[in-house]
């Protein structure tokens, strides 16, 4: 949804102009609706309470992003570029591209803790079922479509599921339920441990 | 907090007297709450919309459960004895023991479905601490501490964690996101691919 350089100039709408204020309002919605939903949560923050922080009109919401789903999921800020991150899971060959992704997501979650977007999202998920299909969505079509598209394996949507299950249930148990020592454990450690799950999951017979 | 049958009759309380009417009316609530748990959830339900469904006042509520936690997670029926289930887990042996639990668990839940009260506790323990505590104090000593002691491995803390993490991420990915294919795999399948997951986090090296 973001107004590409190319864009030319028309008064139609924010969302394809290029007036002063238009984006930096956007941004300023955004950037409430990151702080609220991870403070709140997606239940406790509205449209309204967003808008109000922003600084604008409740409906300048709707227009910019039509409902909370669909601002949840622009607020959501995918933490790494999966154009750049697949061929970095593979650089040291199909052998450790398990490794590699646990490596990738773990160090992610833990700089941010328990306020990441992607756990607000998770969180979400488990209520509400835009949330649930937005999530899947997100991961995918960012990350799994790509990589086993490039690993080239049988049964991608199987995989991207056996996958999907491992990870979010390790996101639930270490930054959600924190349940110790697993909470705890470097991540290193959980590298070591989970990584071969995940090359199994992506990349052995599953029958 | 079940009433033994060595318990001596007294006034003092209903939850240790065995007056006509107080089972009963402990059981109606229980009832009411499994029921609105599972329909509204964790938040949507309360101890007043429990109360009134039972045909009690909410005082009575309070007085046999305490707080919302707490009648939450006696209103959680536990699916099987651990008592009989931990020996049957080991029955064949200790090669079979990730297989034998994977095939518990996915059965109890297809059974009973999204509205298995185990989900309602997980949906519940993503956004409230105390629900996550109980839900950890509920699997580690129903469950894995005993099936851990009879396998004597070591860190058994730590293997527990790993087994919830996978056993949460499926129960996720399978009933609450429902994501496909794997949410509508045949339940030998999914035992022949998550056994092997969990057979490996209860027994070996982890160093």
């Amino acid at each position: 949804m973001r107004v590409s350089p190319a864009s030319r100039p028309t008064t139609k709408s924010p969302r394809t102009g290029r007036r002063p204020g238009t984006s930096s309002t956007r941004e300023a919605i955004l950037h409430a609706a990151r702080r609220q939903f991870a403070e709140k949560g997606y239940a406790g923050a509205t449209m309204r309470s967003i808008a109000a922080e922003a600084g604008v009109d409740a409906s300048l919401v709707v227009h910019f992003f039509g409902n909370k789903p669909s601002l949840l999921a622009e607020a959501v800020e995918w933490p790494f570029d999966p154009a750049e991150a697949v061929p970095a899971l593979l650089a040291d060959g199909r052998r450790n591209v398990g490794r590699n992704l646990v490596a990738l997501v773990v160090r992610t979650w833990d700089e941010e803790g328990t306020r990441h977007p992607v756990l607000t999202l998770l969180r979400a998920a488990m209520t509400e079922p835009q949330a649930a299909e937005l999530m899947r969505t997100f991961l995918t079509e960012k990350l799994f479509m790509p990589l086993l598209a490039e690993l080239g394996t049988d049964r991608p949507e199987l995989r991207t599921d056996l996958a999907i299950s491992q990870l979010v249930g390790l996101a639930v148990v270490r930054h959600v339920l924190e349940l110790e020592p697993l909470a705890g454990l470097d991540a290193t450690r959980v590298v070591a441990i989970y990584g071969p799950t995940i090359q199994r999951y992506l990349l052995d017979d599953l029958d």
